[in-house]
């Protein structure tokens, strides 16, 4: 893997990522694609907006189809059919959705499968084994995330947890992995601004390729998550990529890069779109707005995706009303291609010494709504 | 509308119909769109495969959005977008499915939306108006389906309320249609030749441009009904396109095909395929079946579909288990490019004159099975 920052705007970077499997423009955004997927969207759809990396999940491929099936069928690239770089996140943020299900410990998770209830346990080093197997480009290491809520003490314990799991899973790696891989490095902390340095201090110094800010939007106060990613974003080593786990929605990408971030993901804009809410130039648009049905605009009349430039608000509406599959996958495309955009422009301002004015008008955009 | 049966063989026709949409080979099988789009499924794919024609259904499209809807957006074609050519079924047999919702008489039926119990009357006039604002290509009148297992008293009944509509409905057509719209005649009588044989004459009478048998695959004994289809059909006139309604399997198309029927639609290989029956050269290939998720074979070996050349049996069979809602759409295109390379084959056999050793074969394949 190698990265370049080709330009830099005050803290906001214009770069390049590169994978044994494609070049990657940044800042970018990461499709999710969870279960080996995007949901409803064809990867020929994405490959048409222009999206060369997407985020997988480990944890979910580990309980389904099961990581030897997928090694076996020719590791998730030719598993999936997906020919652009994959990244996977291990399943440590997910332990959180599997309430009751679960119990950590210094060495490790124990949890149930919630599919049919059968016991696991992952530890740093199995769940780099696993990621090998999978045959990822860039790997995300097992980490401790405290809900945002937490006791100071509960999210210090996972913060050490995290920078020390993150040592065992660099040995790991360095034994098994491949050269067509990177592992990243993710660091804890809260909204603690003395826990975050301390634990970046000590990630750093593993001199991993690549780092990532995790426990952000995970029920911390806004302001607060906010700020730490403003002030300790710029502390991140300056010629690795800094990826924030999680977020968000586009103000929040605006945000990060603005603070110099490189990479993001998000469900967000897949799971709205699957509910009927699209992002456009002029802000959202809730397609269950009964208006929307006489409606013969595309979502975004600025947007040249697939989506919008076949078909109206009108019949989009339609579909959605009557429950069909299919416009899943066709609103999901919509919000893709509108991230895609966003940070293509971004990158664009960036590169143009124009980032914050670029942003402000944008931002201001969304503040008059769709008409 | 224009039709020419260019071959025969034996009872078999191989025919060109033409509407101001497109020109459509026959025999010829609809994709069944019946709430203004095939579910999950987008039109491009469609298009890839080879389809022409699909049926809609103005039942349907009356509920939701409404007829005004979809009139004022461009009529159905600019609506949905769908360029080929559309007919539409006049929701008839629909009014099955509303159990207790409905009440018929003898000039029309009222009954209740399932969506928000508002009610409604169609008469046969009615339904015409209705199709005629959709601007649909070819319009299917109101009829009375009775179901199979009912009294020949009944079926006598609703034979002769479908005649009786048939009339008012061409008399309606003729004061309101479009020169680029056809509407078909529906002629009913279940599994009784003789009823048949009157319904038939009284309706090709009315000399419409092409006529269809209503009633079939609706409960009757499948040997009776197959012996009507294979006694009545070459009854039926031989310039004119032939329609079985709501027909079938592969096996039923081929019998169809075999008695000189032109044109078929069946929900069946779309819901099939939502549900992991797929239709392979080999027979049924049942994608739940857990020893699918390590074949890394395409569903059909010689299938050339968008899912076939991209995707293993083992990804979509993972995909179908964690309930992605974009493979209902990549298996209901397998389904579709079985079904198009179906009668396009049977076409083919037919202009070789080598229709029924062909249909043999083809059949004898399905025994074997998927293995």
């Amino acid at each position: 893997m190698r990265f370049n920052v080709e330009n830099t705007d005050g803290n906001a970077r214009a770069g390049i990522l590169e994978t044994s499997h494609s070049k990657i423009e940044t800042p970018a955004y990461m499709p999710c694609g969870t279960t080996g997927a995007v949901k409803g969207v064809r990867w020929s759809e994405l490959e048409e907006i222009g999206y060369r990396l997407v985020l997988m999940n480990a944890l979910h491929l580990y309980l389904r189809p099961g990581i030897e099936i997928v090694s076996d069928s020719g590791k998730v690239h030719g598993f999936s059919t997906w020919n652009g770089s994959i990244l996977t996140d291990s399943g440590g943020y997910q332990f959180f959705s599997l309430k009751g299900l679960y119990k950590i410990d210094n060495s490790g998770v124990s949890f149930q499968s919630p599919y049919d209830g059968s016991k696991h346990r992952f530890s740093p080093e199995s769940v780099v084994d696993s990621q090998v197997r999978l045959g990822l480009d860039i790997i995300m290491p097992l980490d401790h995330c405290a809900p945002g809520d937490a006791s100071r003490e509960k999210i210090k314990q996972a913060g050490e947890r995290t920078v020390d799991w993150l040592g065992k899973a660099k040995n790991r790696f360095n034994e098994i992995g491949d050269e067509t891989q990177a592992l990243f490095g993710i660091f804890q902390g809260g909204a603690h601004f003395d826990l975050r340095n301390e634990y970046l201090e000590q990630s750093f110094k593993l001199d991993l390729p690549g780092y990532a800010m995790g426990g952000i939007s995970v029920g911390e106060d806004r302001e607060e998550g906010e700020a730490i990613v403003r002030e300790i974003t710029p502390l991140m080593p300056s010629e690795k990529p800094r990826y924030l786990m999680g977020v968000g929605l586009p103000g929040q990408i605006l945000d990060g890069i603005q603070s110099g971030i490189d990479m993001f993901d998000c469900v967000l804009p897949t799971r709205m779109a699957r509910n009927g809410t699209l992002f456009t130039s002029e802000g959202r648009l809730n397609l269950r707005n009964s208006r929307f049905i006489t409606d013969d605009k595309p979502l975004d009349p600025e947007c040249s995706c697939g989506t919008c430039k076949r078909y109206s608000r009108g019949y989009l509406s339609h579909l959605h009303k009557v429950g069909d599959p299919g416009v899943l996958g066709l609103l999901s495309v919509h919000n893709l291609a509108y991230y895609k955009k966003l940070v293509t422009d971004a990158r664009d301002a960036i590169k143009g010494q124009n980032f914050n004015k670029w942003k402000s008008e944008t931002e201001s955009r969304w503040a008059e709504g769709v008409q």
